[in-house]
């Protein structure tokens, strides 16, 4: 194993798991306040070492992204999953063999059509494979809205042989909110949404014991759960620039890097190109560009940032808007980029060299990939 | 083996090699009429098995993006390998190990101060490194301007110790083209750049023998190469939405696809999700989304395109500007997206399932990946 970060072939993922600790505890206290169990969202970290820092060296309830992750986690011991992206009939028998195995997954669906499906299936199986009804709180994606009446329907056709466990729904459209008081609102239409859908099955009879809210800024500003049973969340654990952008944390609060090193100039137009291109940070960018920069202990450059990418080229200039100047790093000079998206940057990566607020590896921790 | 295209589970990439052969050929016969030799890039594919339809199954002068590729292909029998990533001091020790292996290895770079190192290094080694000057002929990335003096101080400085093999260029810009008069403008650009560049060299006494210019716009709009040694290209083997928008070929000529699954529908807004987001195609997009959409067989479906990614969601939708009207599309139907930038959606997989014409899968090629 490398000695320091100075030492690993470039480009590289850096997980600081000081950082790592702190936000982990941060979300960990903020949901102890409100009175909601944390469901750990595994698709940023796709990673068995960092869901065990969450979960104090146990295991706990999780979502995962796809089968692949749920068949990982279930291999070291998880067996309560959310898998939320709508089911269809090809995934089935693999999502039957993890109930076989005694994971408790929950499916996914919204629409009395899948909700059929799923009956059928359980009924040819002679298992009740347990399935939530995906509530649509903002138009962001996929579920139905809370007062639909296909949310009673979807729920009989589920009833007649599948197990009606409850509802869930994701707040993906609070990644827009301008400013605090807008995500204060998105956690509430969030919870508003899920909590009515529940009650309107209640009042038909159902029990609905699981009712499951879940995004990164919503579960920071919400201030009031009552009704919620769960907060999935996964972003959290890393941070990235779309949640300093969004008030969520600040560039220190960035757990996860991927290090690159200066290979040239481009000194007329302001450039400083590294050998981190799209393929290391993914192509994932927003305003501030593919991420801010950090020099390799970690410390933010002010004004610096990725602002362009090639396949395995970076450029770094002085962010537009900032009165910084650009600092003299020559080539061979390493930096940390602190990514625009953090599910997307880790997953260009197979592991993460972890090191505990100095630039000592003290760990390489594999993280899982495909589906 | 899975028997066609509707076993795998999805999201899954497809390579059609009658697609790929046509591609292979037509720019083959594109670079004969030239007479200048093809360069392939393998950072698209990064496949043995589609390096060996280019080149017939022998082997051939390569470009790599990144050293795992250059050992992956050496492993292979590839011996003749451009890296175009500026080269660092932290990466000559596996450049050295390379070329003791046998591979001519040509390294790139742009400053005097890199060429220090690579003639410091070679001297050390008891090796000439192999090394080319970047020449930057569109302002669009690394380089030297071919007037700069410093192309001049450059070879004295490698000259002094490694061998100096000549000058290439990458017309990056001409992927902004907006139409074929631009193109073709660009293909001229690229080899004015690269010409002018070596014959300087000439006259200051150093041979030169290596020009290479490429893209896979120029490449293909390029009407006189009188000058360059070789071109490089990539993209051409899978081609991409991109090239679609420039020209360069039809959605019928996309090799690459990624075969995803409709898991609902939100019919108000037009909307059909599936199971293919940006984790199966890359979050690199453009003006018409995340890809092209085709049915199992191949058919682009006109006016659908991938217009949302979430992770593990993609949201197709009716671009627009098109009248076309959403087809019907139930859950559980598979459909092919054909990527808006093939590198990066290839990039998400980890092998291919190859047809030839027909759904029938009749091998899986495996992929390279990491640094």
């Amino acid at each position: 194993m490398a000695a320091t970060l100075a030492d690993p072939d470039t480009p590289f993922a850096a997980l600081d798991r000081s950082v790592l600790g702190r936000n982990v505890r941060r979300l960990g206290d903020h949901l102890d306040a409100l009175g909601v169990p944390l469901r750990l969202h595994v698709k940023t970290a796709k990673s068995v070492e960092v869901a065990a820092v969450v979960f104090g060296g146990g295991s706990g309830p999780i979502t995962v992204s796809t089968l692949a992750e749920a068949e990982q986690f279930a291999d070291a011991g998880y067996d309560d999953v959310v898998y939320p992206v709508g089911i269809v009939a090809s995934k089935l028998p693999r999502v039957l063999a993890l109930l076989e195995r005694g994971v408790r997954l929950m499916v996914v669906l919204d629409s009395v059509e899948q909700a059929r499906l799923v009956s059928d299936a359980s009924r040819e199986a002679g298992v009740r494979i347990p399935a939530l009804i995906e509530i649509d709180c903002d138009g962001h994606r996929a579920g139905l809205e809370p007062d639909d009446p296909a949310v009673l329907e979807t729920a009989r056709a589920l009833a007649d042989g599948a197990d009606l466990r409850g509802v869930m729904t994701h707040a993906g459209g609070s990644y827009f909110s301008a400013d605090e008081a807008e995500l204060r609102a998105a956690a509430g239409a969030e919870r508003d949404a899920v909590v009515r859908a529940a009650e309107r099955l209640r009042a038909e009879g159902f029990e609905c014991p699981v009712v499951s809210v879940g995004s990164t800024p919503t579960a920071f500003f919400a201030t009031d759960l009552t009704g919620v049973s769960e907060v999935r969340a996964g972003t959290y654990v890393f941070m990235d620039a779309v949640m300093v952008a969004l008030g969520v944390c600040s560039p220190e609060e960035i757990a996860l890097s991927v290090v690159v090193e200066v290979i040239g100039h481009q000194a007329a137009k302001g450039w400083i190109l590294t050998d981190g291109g799209w393929m290391a940070t993914s192509a994932d960018h927003g305003a501030e560009g593919y991420g801010l920069v950090a020099d390799l202990a970690g410390t933010p450059i002010p004004g610096l940032a990725m602002t362009g990418a090639n396949q395995e080229h970076g450029i770094l200039s002085i962010a537009p808007g900032s009165d910084a100047s650009l600092p003299d790093l020559p080539v061979g000079t390493r930096l940390r980029i602190l990514p625009h998206h953090a599910c997307a940057a880790a997953s260009q990566h197979r592991a993460y060299e972890v090191v505990d607020g100095t630039a000592t590896i003290e760990a390489t921790w594999p993280r899982s990939g495909g589906w």
